[in-house]
């Protein structure tokens, strides 16, 4: 059975990771998930359609909306705001649908501090699967290289604190297995259920 | 990837509720997890074998394990000793790999005390799906009827309240993808794997 609101499932990564390509991926199988459409000022590219590619905003409007909280999160790169519109997200968990926002680290741990309540999944960068071959392995390479990767790699591990899972993206299929699979197991969490359970019992 | 320790999955729930039923499927299917194996002192019976069906064992052997506190839980029902070798299950996720105990509430319970961070799945009985489809519904049965309904509703998510995972079990090939499903999100756990990553990055 399902609880009622809808998750809000936020899928990150560093940069690179192959957030696009697993979110994509995900979005072509048969799933009932979502999928957030972001905000920006920039001008509509040939072949994009409003509402489905993003909603595209003057930079009053997008100032209006950062005025009103309307953004779940927003950022600036080049002239142009990017954001996330709080109502479209909102609307959907309130369906009991549930939303996928795929999104930079940075706009996630804004979301985190809206929106604790998140399933938050960190796409694990190869460089860390890396890692643990390497341990695990010969050890041929020379030091510089290797303190370079455990720097990245201790960055990587700083990000990831914050989320609840983390995802391997060794094969783009199996990624987006793992991805259903969070999505069924949350929807199965006691925590979630319990509480309707409770009030469908006191209630009578 | 799969961080190094092996998973104690625990599928339990009220008498009746298809445990049995649910985990031979669950075992039918190409999975990589174990399953626990019981000893008891009771007789076997045709076609029954040691280490597959059961470990079978004299009272004395049975009592020994008590004593020296080789069971993960046990129980005695008429004259015959039932229970689950914690050596079985240490070995198994030592290696690295998974393995599901079928269980009664009581005995799921002990070893919660014992094996905290145990996945605690707590099989749905139709009670509650029917609890939730009658709240829902039309309301054309007797009074009677309904607070009995209510009274076993009631236990049921008292017994609840300590599991992880609540998975109903509308049909049984569903209830084994919604296990198998928590089973790998269970993988992909930030704070499994997190320590592991720490670990790695420290030792160096």
């Amino acid at each position: 059975m399902k609880d009622d609101k809808g998750l809000l499932i936020v899928l990150s990564g560093p940069a690179g990771v192959g957030k696009g390509t697993v979110c994509n991926a995900l979005r072509n199988e048969d799933t009932d998930i979502e999928y957030s459409v972001s905000a920006t000022t920039r001008q509509p590219r040939a072949g994009e359609t409003h509402g489905i590619n993003y909603f595209f905003k003057t930079k009053q409007e997008f100032e209006e909306m950062i005025e009103n909280n309307k953004l779940l999160e927003w950022a600036k790169y080049v002239d142009n705001y990017y954001g996330t519109p709080l109502d479209y997200v909102e609307e959907t968990i309130d369906k009991g649908k549930d939303i996928i926002l795929e999104i930079e680290v940075q706009g996630a741990k804004k979301v985190k501090e809206r929106y604790p309540d998140g399933v938050f999944i960190f796409l694990m960068p190869p460089s860390l699967a890396e890692l643990r071959n390497r341990i695990v392995g010969r050890g041929t390479e020379n030091e510089d290289l290797i303190n370079k990767r455990m720097n990245v790699a201790r960055e990587e591990i700083d990000m990831m604190e914050s989320y609840d899972y983390v995802v391997e993206n060794d094969e783009v299929e199996k990624a987006v297995e793992r991805i259903k699979s969070i999505v069924t197991a949350e929807h199965c969490k006691k925590d979630r259920l319990i509480e309707k359970y409770k009030q469908l019992v006191e209630v009578e």
